[in-house]
């Protein structure tokens, strides 16, 4: 079972959805048990056949296997000190990206451990945790008749954590999972992130990647 | 004219080799002349009717009209320094990234200036500095028998010299040019040369880079 924390953000609703969409068993998560519900019911509508629901953050952590993480960065260490207990010994996939808007400029902010998702697993050092999904377009992923056409890369310490996640990915059909090594490399995904932004504004478009030659 | 300055280097190689079958007339630079010779001849032996000589950097430098920087960054202060007097009023294209190999990792170094593409701007102020083909593969850009299939982001405050750069680029076969708006977006194209190392390292491929969705 996968669950969305922040599953009702643009993200983490889009990636529910195109989860829900390639058979998992997927559980909305949100602050507000409502929301979550009715975000489950959005993407059933969509995917009659769904394994879907929603509730709480606390509870979708705590009864899923492999957690999403899908909110804004100011709630990113909040979030995971409060479900850290439910989330040890399990996969967290950080997709959190520390953006900063400043003078018509999006940027990545420096953070201390290299990147969120460093930042998440020394937090938490008994889950494993896996950077992934910074750079696909919220947009694309909840047009469902559009087929998706991106590279996922993949970074975590733990191999094992990392081809689990690749394989989740490669159901998604339109997308290619590709391993990033380690969380090392996470801070490269969060710059992606950046200039997808800035490709979006300039283009007025919903970027995201591709690699070509491998 | 363009002049490739670091010429001789896999990178700028490659791309001097890309612009001649393009139709441009290209200058390949290098400290050596001999060596700048050789490799204007290695590039005719594969595009026959091709426009192109070797010369001393400084003499491409001053007859060019658009110069291409393709040196490593260790030496990207000296040679913009050396050559500024003949970069004034003209286009450089600034393609060098600074990076980091340690402990098996690659990074990209934290430059004041916030790019290699800034440092040169702050350093030549009345050069049009363009920051552009960071994330090409050179291994690519060398085998003229395969067709190139990436997009190149462009990077310039000054959008008249944005735009001649792209204009160059979109007559490369294969290669589809981008704005990526101000200098201040340079630092995410090395960031993204930094991943495709990574990438190549572990895929064993020649990534280069596309965006869907735009």
């Amino acid at each position: 079972m996968i669950a969305l924390i922040g599953g009702t953000s643009p993200e983490g609703k889009g990636l529910a959805l195109r989860f829900a969409a390639a058979g998992e068993i997927v559980m909305i998560g949100s602050r507000y048990k409502e929301r979550a519900v009715a975000a489950a019911e959005e993407v059933r509508r969509l995917v009659p056949d769904a394994w879907v629901r929603g509730a709480l953050n606390r509870r979708a952590a705590r009864e899923a296997d492999v957690i999403v993480l899908a909110v804004p960065f100011e709630e990113h260490a909040r979030v995971l000190k409060s479900l850290g207990e439910y989330l040890r010994g399990k996969i967290l996939i950080d997709t959190v990206v520390p953006l900063i808007f400043e003078k018509g400029h999006i940027r990545v902010l420096a953070v201390e451990e290299g990147s969120a998702a460093e930042q998440a697993q020394r937090m938490l050092p008994d889950t494993r945790v896996v950077a992934s999904f910074q750079n696909l377009s919220a947009v694309e992923l909840a047009s469902l008749e559009r087929p998706l056409d991106a590279d996922v890369v993949v970074c975590a310490d733990n191999v094992a954590a990392r081809n689990a996640v690749m394989a989740m990915i490669d159901k998604v059909p339109g997308l290619r999972a590709l391993s990033g090594d380690g969380l090392a490399n996470a801070h490269h995904l969060e710059e992606i992130t950046a200039l997808l932004l800035s490709l979006n504004r300039i283009h007025r478009g919903h970027a995201s990647i591709k690699f070509t030659g491998i």
